[in-house]
């Protein structure tokens, strides 16, 4: 059967153009039963129709756009409860995101930060996204954008939580919360803060030079898998089958 | 006494420019006793009016502009000899160089790279430096033009190479050939490839995604010191003076 597949366009500030542009998308992929969430408001999110649609989906996308609208949106909302409990509990349940859309899932979120103040404390901004994936924390366009500052320093604040870097045209496939695998033509940046030493972000005066000692870095083209529980990087999804992870 | 100062200005095609900047701004430090070695030609770098004034030195700057002009204007010269044997034998003699200047104190140097294509094999473009510096591989303006992508990809191709990126208005100072201390306002990376596990590298196709296991890195501020033999992250020089580096 066609999949029921829900795209939120709240992100976005011209859902108008993105919404059609999913169908589009959908189609060619063979998919036709989609519906366009075009969430505005927090009230909006309240709206029983919208809770019983995403009872009803196979898959909830979120569209890019910018990622703090989206906890603004769906903060507080029996929308985002459900959301929640439905991908912990429904092995089979997906929930995908674009950049914004993805940037959102983690809980500890980066917001924004300047290239040029890059690794000056404070040139990341951060927030809260939706939580779904506690461990990691994502940004977006990560190459051609030249974001690993902000990831470092990201990382840096929150060292327990594993770094994911997106280039362009390239996801990650997340399963059983923790395995990683790349999937599209870019690569993925895995950065570890598990090992830092020295580090005085904490500490450091906004706008002073970062100084960390000993991250870890992996480079993962497509069909690389990284364990996040493990931390460890695996060449291809039948290298993981031998493995703990 | 005022040292004497020679100002390469060969890797600029502006010299006429360069030059006077640099003569001001040494005059600023109230140093004055500088001459400008515009050289333009291998034939130019073989007179031995150069090599004379070479010789009489206490510290030989490059300036910016196109690193690999530098190798083919002083390869196989009595000046590169000269500067060579001046480096590893003279405790107080200085080589310093800005931008392409410092690049080019490598053996293996990077010539350039496109940022979009950063992490795609063959993105980088590799060269032969000077040699001052055999266990590293330098990049300039690094934060700001989003060039970790190719250094990178530089140090997967040479492993065994510390790979050292320098931030706008920040330098190192390299003592006994291993000694990194960072100096200015900005930082410095350092990108660590000898624990590298699995490396797509060298035997993937040109223009297809890189594959790596495991970089060690280190975000160094103002004051921080960097022991490549080692390959160890000190706070302090006063730190390294309790090391065994």
């Amino acid at each position: 059967a066609d999949p029921r597949i829900e795209v939120v366009t709240t992100a976005s500030m011209i859902p108008q153009e993105v919404g059609p542009i999913y169908i589009g998308s959908f189609a060619m992929l063979n998919c036709h039963n989609i519906g366009i969430m075009d969430i505005r408001t927090p009230a909006d999110a309240r709206q029983p129709e919208y809770l019983a649609r995403l009872l009803a989906a196979d898959v909830v996308m979120f569209s890019g756009g910018n990622q703090s609208r989206l906890r603004e949106m769906f903060g507080e909302t029996d929308f985002l409860d459900t959301l929640t409990r439905r991908y912990f509990a429904e092995p089979n349940f997906v929930i995908a995101g674009t950049s914004a859309g993805a940037m959102a899932m983690s809980h500890h979120m980066i917001r924004g930060g300047s290239v040029p103040d890059a690794l000056l404390k404070g040139a990341v901004k951060m927030g809260i996204g939706f939580g779904l994936l506690p461990t990691a924390l994502i940004d977006s366009h990560f190459v051609k954008r030249g974001r690993f500052g902000r990831l470092i320093e990201a990382v840096a604040l929150y060292p327990k939580l594993i770094g994911i870097g997106l280039g362009e045209d390239t996801g990650v496939l997340i399963t059983d919360g923790h395995l990683v695998e790349t999937i599209g033509s870019n690569l993925v940046i895995i950065l570890d803060g598990h090992d830092i030493a020295h580090n005085n972000t904490a500490a450091a005066k906004k706008g002073t030079t970062l100084s960390i000692e000993n991250f870890k870095m992996h480079v993962l083209a497509k069909g690389n898998v990284y364990c996040i529980t493990e931390r460890k990087f695996y060449v291809s999804k039948e290298a993981v089958a031998n493995a703990t992870c």
